[in-house]
């Protein structure tokens, strides 16, 4: 059973029980373009009282460096070194896992802020923005000619996803290449509600091929690789919170830390008191935290 | 263990042991615009030996009239009361089983071949072939107006997927909409190989939601009882040809009728040797049988 915290006094002790603090961002920090009342705040009060935040998203659309771009514009204050994204760690993955050679390419299925963090690790790409692949015209597979370089294909949130896309991508997949998700989220929070996120997207590829992707995101291993390679942190003294819990809570979870879970995003109550995977805390908001300010 | 059917003695006491015979039509009859080798004599002399033939098939992306304008291209001799498609059943499960009042509508991921199967039925609809659902411009949740009227969303095979068709169908079966697929075939047979089919499509859905949809399609009920409304036929004397385990011999199980497997479409024999769907007999081609002639 989760605790619930509630009061000033349980904030104050969650607080003083940590000194590193990994945060989702949709759904936590913000809701699509709406900053979650109070945030800003309470992660200037964590700085104020030296705990490192770093920030870790699934949103594989984005770079590192959009996303930083995103804080800017939120008004969240955060450095290019404390964001982890999806893009990223599939990007690192593929580099010094795949140890992909150079003259091998990946089929992507997914946004810019993809294929720069391919870019950045020197990964040679083909789709994702292509505009012959951004295309709503019929796939003729009897004149398609297969890129015989392509040895990985890797999906992410592709909001130009199309009948195109899906057809290379399952050809290559049938030729044999790796088979990589930046994440698992079936759907992710904007504005007004929820959208179908990157692992719905990618299920049409599961589902034709009849296999599942190894998914890089949380809740995967790969992503706290990539954080641990960067900063160090004791793990009985880092909280990851999140809203979600097959993705958030579960990776805090296997990355043996702490976790909190904020009803601000996907999470219904309905759904905390049926799941298997249970956080250490839950609070309604993280801005509720500001109460300590 | 599936019979093996080799010998000219084996092929003519198949055929005497019936008097009907349903036909899947890709994989079996013709890959994608290659009619397989002998099936027009053979469905001849099925003809000549009084045998009843009724043509069935998954793909949605036709009606009834569209398939009738395939046979008529490939050459092999149909009438439209012979032709029974997923996108007709599916209009008929919707006006007969759901009984979806006139004022109700319903959202189709699809192609104009399975509107034209609901303009038949009088069913309302929505979605598939609109311009305005046919873009790959971004979606956004916060200006979206939904159709209070529309109750169900029926995915068939749709070439112009989009993210646009995908958030719209999401937002109304959050909203409580019935999820209908016309399909579960995860791939579909075309020239050169193998594309992701409505199954796989449809999944992203099926994924973000966390639910199936039912299907109307093989191995589905709902195509059973279209049949039996239109023909009488005894099971006994009854043979369902098709190329895929999970929908046509399936579909023949569950419909009490004896199976025949061909190994003209998507089934290997290494898949043959493993599944659990094992059809009375095994073909290597539906052509074969022209050595009866």
């Amino acid at each position: 059973m989760a605790a619930r915290l509630k009061s000033q006094e349980e904030y104050a002790t969650l607080i003083d029980k940590y000194d590193t603090f990994l945060f989702d961002c949709d759904g936590v920090l913000w809701n699509g373009d709406a900053v979650v009342d109070g945030v800003i705040d309470v992660l200037r009060m964590l700085r104020e009282k030296n705990k490192s935040v770093i920030f870790v998203t699934n949103n594989a659309s984005k770079s590192r460096v959009d996303y930083k771009g995103k804080f800017d514009k939120m008004g969240v204050q955060a450095t290019e070194e404390e964001i982890f994204g999806s893009a990223y760690a599939s990007a690192v993955y593929i580099s010094t896992v795949l140890r992909l050679p150079p003259t091998s390419k990946v089929y992507v299925i997914g946004m810019p802020g993809l294929e720069h963090e391919l870019d950045t690790e020197g990964i040679a790409h083909i789709g994702g923005s292509d505009p012959a692949d951004n295309t709503l015209e019929p796939f003729k597979l009897s004149t398609f000619v297969k890129d015989e370089k392509v040895s990985v294909v890797l999906c992410g949130l592709d909001l130009h996803i199309n009948y195109t896309k899906y057809c290379k991508a399952f050809q290559y997949l049938r030729a044999g290449a790796t088979f990589l998700a930046t994440n698992v989220d079936s759907t992710y929070p904007v504005d007004g509600g929820l959208l179908p996120g990157s692992g719905a997207l990618t299920y049409v590829l599961a589902k034709a091929m009849g296999v599942e992707p190894l998914s890089i995101g949380k809740p995967g291993k790969t992503m706290m690789d990539c954080i641990k390679a960067k900063h160090s942190f004791d793990p009985a003294r880092t909280l990851m919170v999140g809203d979600r819990l097959d993705t958030d809570i579960l990776f805090g979870k296997n990355g043996g830390v702490s976790t909190l879970l904020v009803m601000t995003g996907v999470t219904t109550e309905a759904v905390l008191e049926s799941t298997t995977i249970v956080p250490d805390y839950v609070i309604d908001s993280l801005g509720d935290l500001r109460v300590l300010i």
